[in-house]
């Protein structure tokens, strides 16, 4: 068994190389001194996902000579794992003929992931050297919207005629030289490359030579619209317990199959947008330039600076009051921090249930009620408890009193609008985890300033 | 071909048939009407993913009125897919035999997932029913970390020694009857049980029966330790897009497999975790009970009410300034805010960063400095656009300045703290997303008065 000690080495799988300080070090040292048979040595083991990790750690120099060492296999694989980010640049540095043998050499989905991610004209230099046939398949798969699963798809899957036995599949499949490298299930399809349904592979080596695909076959299979959002792939994987599915077009017919590895990339980059977009930050900023995060960063704080204007406009009609009781400034933080606080808790939460379908027709009444009644809830204990606090603090009760009625309006009007104002986004087709917050926030801060401002103003002067 | 129309009829695929209204209805009205019959032909042909979701929509007696009239396979499929907020009623009030007889005939990861939600005294219950044999089997998992590999697994496999040739292994699989439903590699292992490699199931498929599995093997399988948490399994899947994973013990055994149906439920989980956690709300309460719910939020706002309160004590500390110039009370909100969604900004960048393992060791120092780079740029951009907003407003130049320099301050503190709170709870083993935004915004709520107010009282009386 001459590869056991090679695997016995591969076996540290807890260790992501990429992440190895010395491993770095060492690969800057050779890239300083161009001592490309040390660097080919020390990346030869590597798996390509860690060498592209590796290549993020590095400056744009010490990239370009690396990608320049590799040779051609490597260099689609490396390709094919390569950060957004660094993709441009890549591009700008490698040449166009190692570029163009390598997307032909990809799989069509990650082939079309690196596409997708270039600027037009840089898109359409490559593609205009690709082999024809080739380009053909491309733009197929981009003529579908982005982030479809037209998009995401492989279109190397494996299909036989429902006729067919096991023994029959089997001898196919160790003739076919054209096959994909891995798969999960033979698709059976009827003479115009129709689904019937689909054979776990597991299922084909367990069966015997004359059974008939037609009697193995999956009664309900699971197939998905070339149209779907990648999004909505996901959770088709996630109800079903999916590891492929296949992906069918307008009429009906098998064009591709999406696997599970797809899916998981696809729920880290959904889950990372919805976050990143509640939090303010408009996409991922590890590799971007600082001039850049700091653009997308600006557009965000001055559309908050607008609103917190707002919020500073409605004290300000309350000017008198304030100066006649100073206390009236300390304590409306209060009211307007909670507000915000609340409405992001139930916008949270809207935003999450809408994403994963949880939030449908049928159930959006109860929700709603749900939230508000929590609101009433929180905003009551809440009143009390503020009310009690500014008693102590200022030994005034009508202060105090207004202060918790204040408190219940904007607490109530947190969960009113945290609810409804993605709810709305989503219904008009807005990511509602893109704008919801600053308006959330916005609403809860001007109601907290109005109702406490406002009914000092009427009952204490 | 029987089943050719039960298929066609199964190709709706874009429908989630547990948010069908109409279907809902009716299924409430057999349950009122008890007819069990028509509801057996309703539930009949849904998949047990789908009526587990359809279930949630149900009141608690038609649930358990569905649940009873059940065979034991269909009541074992919708039990492995039930949502955990219904769990603990179910198994109230289902009978302990039918429930101990589905846990026993579920894949080990699923019944895990099942038997790890239960309150102490319902799974002592529960495993004391079972088989011994079976227990011991559930034990094993069990006494691996919550959220860790060893809870994920499933113990069904198929491995085989190294000098078997393909068409042993083909003979092997299609004659032995205990085998997983489905698998995606054959895991080749030494004597000891010690895997040495896998072959994906397509390559078996694909190769000659006189080929040895040695010679087709994986050269750099991938292994996970049955210790590692769950999130780093996930991450694991997506570095080198995996669909199925051995898992090994502390002795380098092989004891199970993780597949990436399984890491797909747990990417939603963790996304859902993180985003719901920087909202201020603990977990997933679309089932929960509103009292439960409101309870939960209540511990977060409450956190936020003393926070709340320490700002407004710092604001109290310059009463007497803001009774000379109310301006004071109106552009202080302003300060305040910035520095809070700034502060979030950064928060979440770096709360996301820590999850997906792309802020580590290495590069913690430039993203650092990045985050205060951009800080500094977006606080003088600020400084001058509210000094410039402040000078028009009040005709006040040395007001202006004020809010300027506490826009500064401010929005760089909460680059700062944005940044230092998550990954120094990172590093002492608290999951960044659970306080942070508390922290955050407290320390841009203060800073924020703290600098304003305070540069005011100095300089402008």
């Amino acid at each position: 068994m001459p590869n056991m000690e090679k695997i016995a080495n591969n076996l540290n799988y807890n260790e992501n190389l990429a992440f190895d300080n010395k491993l770095i070090n060492k690969v800057i040292l050779h890239c300083e001194n161009t001592d490309s048979s040390k660097l080919k040595q020390i990346i030869q083991p590597l798996h390509p996902a860690d060498l592209a990790d590796l290549l993020t750690f590095l400056d744009k120099n010490q990239r370009t000579y690396i990608l320049k060492v590799l040779d051609q296999e490597q260099y689609t694989n490396v390709l094919a794992e390569l950060d957004d980010t660094i993709i441009d640049e890549t591009f700008e540095e490698s040449e166009d003929a190692k570029i163009v043998q390598s997307i032909s050499e990809m799989e069509t989905d990650d082939a079309i992931n690196l596409i997708e991610t270039l600027e037009p004209d840089v898109q359409k230099n490559i593609l205009d050297q690709v082999n024809p046939s080739i380009r053909e398949i491309f733009q197929e798969s981009l003529n579908y919207p982005v982030d479809s699963a037209g998009r995401r798809m492989q279109k190397e899957f494996v299909s036989m005629p429902s006729y067919w036995t096991v023994g029959q599949a089997i001898d196919h499949l160790r003739e076919e030289a054209d096959l994909p490298d891995d798969f999960y299930e033979l698709f059976v399809v009827d003479p115009s490359n129709r689904p019937l349904g689909s054979v776990s592979v597991s299922r084909v080596l367990k069966s015997k030579r004359n059974v008939k695909l037609n009697d193995i076959l999956d009664g309900s299979p699971k197939f998905v619209d070339a149209t779907m959002d990648q999004e909505e792939v996901a959770l088709f994987f996630e109800q079903y317990s999916l590891v492929s599915a296949g992906v069918v077009d307008i009429h009906n017919r098998l064009i591709g199959r999406i696997t599970a590895d797809d899916i998981v990339w696809v729920l880290q980059e959904e889950a990372e947008e919805d976050i990143l977009r509640l939090g303010g930050v408009s996409e991922s900023e590890m590799n971007q330039s600082i001039g850049r995060s700091t653009k997308r960063r600006f557009i965000w704080l001055f559309l908050n600076l607008l609103t917190a204007i707002l919020a500073s406009y409605v004290i300000s009609l309350f000017d008198a009051s304030i100066e006649k009781m100073v206390a009236l400034a300390v304590l409306m933080p209060i009211v307007a921090s909670m507000g915000g606080n609340a409405g992001t808790q139930t916008l949270t939460l809207t935003v999450r249930s809408l994403a994963i379908k949880e939030l449908v027709k049928n159930n959006r009444k109860k929700v709603f009620l749900k939230e508000i009644t929590i609101s009433i809830l929180n905003g009551f204990i809440f009143a009390i408890l503020t009310g009690v606090a500014a008693y102590l603090w200022f030994e005034d009760l009508s202060l105090s009193i207004i202060v918790g009625a204040a408190m219940i309006i904007n607490i109530l009007s947190a969960g009113l609008f945290g609810f409804l104002i993605p709810y709305i986004f989503d219904k008009i087709k807005i990511d509602p985890a893109l704008a919801s917050s600053v308006f959330v926030t916005t609403i809860t801060d001007v109601f907290g300033f109005l109702s406490f401002l406002g009914l000092a103003s009427i009952y204490l002067f």
